[in-house]
């Protein structure tokens, strides 16, 4: 893997943009990326939405969420989508031909729609302090999934809990890329910040290959860049992480 | 996975070595190829031959081992670069410094060198009756391991033992490339002929992704052909395989 | 420019056959293809058809015709559609789905519907005794124009005749890709063999870029594979094409 | 061609910039430029520089230039790569071995030299009101020219005039790679900004190919990006172009 640290998270979410942008721009033909909500790209869209809105030269660019926790008993788009509309497709002027929903009723037909749209040139991926990606949290997906329905049990509804302000609206399920999704795609883009990741960015670097930290999988993709701010690599020996990268060890 | 079942060990052949050749004549860049020695690519290497023999217009395309068992106490060749040579290298009349031999000299920098290569274009593996591949035998190598020696032990040197007429020879340890390495390559082709293979042929493909089956990992790939004659293919339901690949979900 | 000298006609159509199966195995995504009719391929083809013939992996694969001229008065095929049928597409079983008609009809559209296709990754093209390709013969379309009508006048109509059976049918104009949709494709092979060829493929190699001779500017293709028989490169120094291939200067 | 309108300089700078990150980052193999020198840039590197400048993950990429006006009689760096190196390698702190000068002794060997580091993936083009690019001015190479030697008349000589502080150091000839070798690269970007080069990027987009005009044959480069700023599109019908880019006939 490619690791990149940066100085910040301001510079983290630059040149996480950049990379974006690199596939956007390289070529003109159909460009699918499957892009992340949540805290961690905030930066990233804030710097990538003056190249992209209103561009008419990137409307060869197409984008996925890669998983859904709907509410329940509505018809309303569901989180993932919500907050990937408020944090970028929205204010980029994202034409609506170029938006591909995962929802909770399309997801069986999910990885056969990647297929046919020509399979994601790139994912960007957030990583959680318990090493989840996506909707694969430890003790979900198996290594085995692709896209895929994930049952809440107690425990996980009470994880969703906080994301709801209305916890009649906590669901039954959610749907997720699995594993053998994410590995399909072309090339993985993943990110973290801060220090509470500190630990996990170490371990996904070099711990085991388990299912109880689902990202550590990630790491087998011939394709993948990490990209972490300081605070997020202040538990890696950057000398031995430098040397192993010049060995191809890593 | 993209999955080709040939009608016989001779279509495996030819198919095989038409998808070797079009990694070789697609482009003029340089292309590295780490290639299988054993028995499974004997009809691929002859139906290769007369295209390679001689073509100075494929000058450009780099030849390299994936694992190596030496003979103990000589400096000869060790087996799997006496193969590829007796197989295809030598009738192929492929220049020296085409051939860039993995030794267990040079393992530790082997990645390093692919790495300043340009990383490996192409793989060809076989998979073993066990779910070996390269020298990734179940219990020797980690998901975790990039190239690596291996040490034999009593059972180790038992298995090895045919391989060797003078069994003095029979080494202590050799050296392969493991799954970190395998799964970094841009593409990988597995072949597989023959009834003795049909189990593990449907192992890998449906199986749990588990250490005790190495080549399970290897699913996880992006860019993975699998091509098997209707031997190795006889525990399959080829409907189903049909409707998954269709489904994109295999 | 890359070069390849075949030994004859028969090794002509078996590299050129491995040529574009490189195209169609070399990745799983859409791959257009343009192809000509005439009698230089057929003996490509007839290598080609048995990997091709019913092989559902190859159902990514789709097949232009690059010029059309129509029978007068009629609505069946043109004559190079007709022409890939019989040679090509009826044996090889290509679905109708995988097959773009370029015809007198649509010929307006065409240049957009390859761009909103993707592209063509390949052409495959023929070169005349008097430096045509497609339907770009001296004096008729100009360096800049795409895919075009050209009017036939009684010259022309002559020149067409003998590809009629019934002169009624001579019709008063052809559709042609030209220089520029010819030169946006990704990637040109250029084929031609016979004795009769070796004027023309010394003028390609080493003559002016002029348009009376149309397929001179093709050699500025950064992605050019000009493929022929020891026969139409008997007014070649090889010795000297050699050389100036090592240095990248021709 | 695909062509990209910038509100003013500073956009087109800004652009620019990213087209170029794209081509560094979206790969770790080698990737090989040539850039242009000259006043068009300068904002370019300006705003490509913060992105560059010390960044280890960037070292893959190689840097040439494709023409060179020596100094008569000195050792010292011509004219491109001296401003190369001021504009933008020597603030970037571009390391010595990622720098491959072409200069007037190596200049015949340039494109083997090309060929051998894998071909130029990337070529940032300015265009001259004259409708020069790189050393190819009106009469001076021919559309068959690989990289080359021009002779400077005494008109070149006073063309050249103002370059030189020292009017003794004016130099008898200058070097340059031709069309062909233009024409092999991987991909072109040409920039133009200002009311100056109004006229020629009209007459570059809708003349003639004619070697009056050197750069009218760069259009018919598969993948070529145009980007002017407002003013250098100011005589173009923009309603138009974006018609003819939709149809594909630009």
């Amino acid at each position: 893997m490619k690791i990149i640290i940066t100085d910040d998270y301001t510079e983290l979410g630059k040149i996480t943009a950049q990379h974006l942008l690199s596939y956007m721009l390289v070529d003109n033909k159909r460009v699918n990326m499957a892009i992340t909500a949540g805290a961690t790209p905030k930066k990233v869209y804030e710097y990538l939405l003056p190249y992209v809105e209103g561009k008419d030269y990137l409307n060869h660019i197409h984008y996925y969420n890669f998983d859904e926790i709907p509410f329940k008993n509505t018809d309303k788009d569901g989180i993932t989508l919500r907050d990937l509309k408020t944090l970028y497709l929205t204010p980029a002027k994202i034409d609506q031909n170029q938006i591909h929903a995962l929802t909770v009723d399309n997801y069986k037909q999910h990885d056969q729609k990647l297929l046919e749209d020509g399979g994601l040139d790139l994912m960007l991926l957030g990583i959680g302090a318990d090493g989840h990606y996506c909707g694969n949290l430890p003790n979900t997906t198996t290594f085995e999934d692709f896209t895929t329905k994930v049952v809440c049990d107690k425990n996980m509804q009470n994880l969703l809990s906080p994301l709801f302000d209305n916890k009649e609206e906590i669901p039954d399920y959610y749907v997720t890329m699995g594993p053998r999704s994410v590995m399909a795609a072309k090339n993985l883009i993943m990110i973290a910040n801060g220090k509470h990741k500190a630990e996990i960015v170490k371990e996904f670097i070099f711990g085991k290959i388990d299912r109880a930290n689902p990202s550590s999988l990630l790491k087998l993709h011939p394709n993948l860049t990490l990209i972490i701010d300081r605070d997020a690599a202040s538990k890696l020996d950057t000398v031995l992480v430098k040397q192993l990268s010049k060995e191809n060890k890593i």
